[in-house]
C-alpha cells in the first residue's frame, strides 16, 4: 500500500448567495492505491465551468455539492497506475477527479483520449464545451443558411465555437458578450457579423439594430435578460437552444422565468428547448472529426484562458462567473505529459 | 342596393385591467349588398375563446383590436347572397363575420364547411379547438402509450378533447381546472384518470400526487402558476405544448414568466413548443375524419356550452376568462338552418 502525498480543495460550505474564495480550502493530504477495477490518475487539466456552481444550488442531472467535500470537476488526467483496467499508465483520459492533484476513479467512468495536437484542445474545441456547441447548434438550434443566429456569452467557451459554427454552415451570428474587448475580439478574430453588450441600457434597441430580420436562433447560455430581450425578436417557427443559464447560477433564490414564456412561443410557433451533450456521446467521434477539421483549415479559432495551479480554482470558477474569462478556461495543475 | 336591418356589437374601449360588459355597446346598423368577391353571411353560431381577449392586449398572430370596431370574432354562418364566388346561398362557411348578426365577407377568407351530424360539432369538436387539441397533442406534444399527460383549462372547449386523446391513445390523463365540479365531470364523463384543483394552496404537492411518475407531455392551456407548478414534476425529454396562456389575458400588465425558464428546460431536456393551429390547414380533414370517428365510437365525449342570444357575448366572454364555461363556448346568433 503506497500513500502519496495529495493536494485537494474542499467545498467547506454552500454558498448562500454569491460564492466565495471563503468557502473553498486547500489541504495537503495522501491518497492510496487504487482498488480492483479503479485507476490512480494525475490532474493535468482541470475544466472550470459556470455548471459547477449550478452544481452547488441543488439536483441537477447530478446530486447537489456538499459542504465538506472535495470540489467537483471535470479533468484531463494523466493515468498513473490501473488496478485490472486495460488502459496502459501514461494514457491520456477525461473524467471527473474533482479539484485535487491525484484522484482513485472507476475505469468504467472514464473516456480515453486519442491525443491528437494540443492537449488543451481536447478540454476546449474538441472536448465538452466544443461538443456541446456542435450538437446544440446543430442538433437542436439547426439554422440554415442565411438565418439569423444569436449567441450569448459568445466570447466564452461554448459560445465562441458555437457562434462559428453558426457562420460556417452560412448564418448571420450576432454575439452577446458582456464588455466591448469581447465585442471586439469576437468580431475581428471569430468573424461574427454584430456583436451587443448586455451590459447596455437599451439591450433590446441595441439586439433589434444588430438583428434587423429578426431572429432564428438563439443559442442561450445565460437565461435571465437576455433571453427575456431576445424573446420579442424572435421570428416566427424560431428555434431557442437552451444550453445554460449562467446568469442564474451564482445566486440563492432563482429570479421569474422571462415574461413573454410562453405567450412569445404561442403566437410565434418557437420551441424552445434543452439538452445536454451527454445525450450525444454516440456521436462525439464524429463531432471531434469535423471540429478538428474546421480548426485545422483555419475556419474555427480556438480561445483557451489558461490559469496556472491547483490553488487557483477557486478565483478561476468565481471569476468565470463574473464573465471575466474568454475562451475555454482551465487549471494547469501539472506539466502536459503528451 | 338593398340595406338589411343589422345589429353589431362594438368594443367601445380597449380594456385597461379586465374585461367589462360596458367595453361593448350593442347598436342597430344596416349592411348593404356583398361587393364582387365578397359574400353576405348570417351568423349562426358565434365562436367565444379567451384569444378574443387576448387580441385586445397588442398584436398577436393578427392586428390589436382597436376602439369602435366590430368586436373581431370567428363563426359558423349561413351564406345569404355571392357576388361572383361559387358558393350557393344556403351553404354553412366558417368565417370571422365579427360580433354581428350580417357581414360581408371575402369570399377567400371562408372554407366552407360539410355538414355531419350536429352543426354545432363544426365549433367544438371538429372545430378550431378540436383541431388544436389534436394537432397540438399528437403533433407536438407525441404522447406515448403508457406515459403521464397533463391538460390544463381541462373541462374547457380545447383541453377536453386534448386529454381524450391522449387518453384514446394510451396515455395516463392528469387534468388541471379551476372547481371541483369540473374535475368530477372530467373524470366521470371523460374518464380522465386524476384531476386537479388549481386554485388549491398546495397546487404543486396535488400535482405531485396525482403523477407519481411525473409528467412526461404538458398541455399547457394557462401559462402563469400551473405552468410553474408542472415545470419541476417534467420528466427528462418531455414536452410541453404551449397552446394558450388564458391567465395572462385578461389583465394590462403581462406577469414575469415561471421560475424554471430555463433553468428545468436544460437540466431536463425539456422540449417546450409553441403552435397554432392555421399552420396544419392542410391536415385538417384527415383529423375531422379521426375525430368524427371518435365520436361515433362513443371514445370521445363533446362538451359544448352554447348562451342564446348575439346580446350574450360580452358576458360569455368575460365568463370564460372567468373560466364559467364547460367545453366549448359559443353564442346562438341566429336558428340552425341544418
Amino acid at each position: 500500500m503506497t500513500e502519496r502525498p495529495n493536494r485537494q480543495i474542499l467545498l467547506v460550505e454552500r454558498p448562500r448567495g454569491k460564492l466565495e474564495e471563503s468557502q473553498f480550502k486547500l489541504i495537503d493530504s495522501t491518497i492510496g492505491d487504487p482498488g480492483p477495477g479503479e485507476l490512480l490518475v494525475r490532474t493535468v487539466l482541470l475544466s472550470i465551468d459556470p455548471a459547477n456552481r449550478a452544481w452547488m444550488q441543488g439536483r441537477t442531472y447530478r446530486e447537489q455539492l456538499g459542504a465538506g467535500e472535495v470540489m467537483a470537476g471535470g479533468a484531463l488526467c494523466e493515468v498513473v497506475a490501473a488496478n485490472g483496467a486495460p488502459i496502459a499508465p501514461g494514457s491520456i483520459v477525461q473524467c471527473e477527479p474533482g479539484w485535487q492533484e491525484y484522484a482513485v476513479v472507476p475505469a468504467n467512468r472514464i473516456l480515453p483520449v486519442a491525443v491528437r495536437g494540443a492537449l488543451s484542445h481536447h478540454m476546449s474545441v474538441l472536448g465538452i464545451t466544443g461538443l456541446t456547441a456542435y450538437h446544440g447548434m446543430l442538433d437542436v438550434g439547426r439554422p440554415k443558411k442565411g438565418e439569423t443566429v444569436v449567441v450569448s456569452a459568445a466570447a466564452g467557451a461554448t459560445g465562441s465555437v458555437a457562434g462559428q459554427i453558426a457562420r460556417i454552415i452560412g448564418a448571420r451570428v450576432v454575439g452577446v458578450t458582456g464588455s466591448d474587448d469581447k465585442n471586439r475580439l469576437i468580431e475581428r478574430d471569430l468573424s461574427f457579423d454584430a456583436a451587443v453588450n448586455h451590459r447596455s441600457d437599451k439591450l433590446r434597441e441595441d439586439l433589434a439594430a444588430a438583428c434587423p430580420n429578426g431572429i432564428d436562433v438563439y443559442f442561450d447560455n445565460v437565461g435571465g435578460r437576455v433571453l427575456e430581450a431576445v424573446l420579442p425578436l424572435m421570428r416566427t417557427h424560431g428555434r431557442i437552444v437552451c444550453c445554460g443559464a449562467v446568469s442564474q447560477y451564482d445566486s440563492a433564490t432563482p429570479a421569474p422565468g422571462p415574461a413573454g414564456v410562453p405567450g412569445q412561443l404561442i403566437v410565434k410557433r418557437l420551441r424552445m428547448e434543452g439538452f445536454l451533450v451527454s445525450d450525444y456521446i454516440g456521436e462525439w467521434a464524429e463531432a471531434q472529426g469535423q471540429l478538428a477539421a474546421w480548426v485545422a483549415a483555419g475556419e474555427l479559432a480556438v480561445l483557451e484562458d489558461i490559469v496556472e495551479g491547483l490553488e487557483s480554482a477557486p478565483r478561476a470558477l468565481i471569476g468565470i462567473l463574473a464573465g471575466d474569462n474568454v475562451g475555454k478556461r482551465m487549471v494547469r495543475v501539472a506539466p502536459d505529459p503528451t
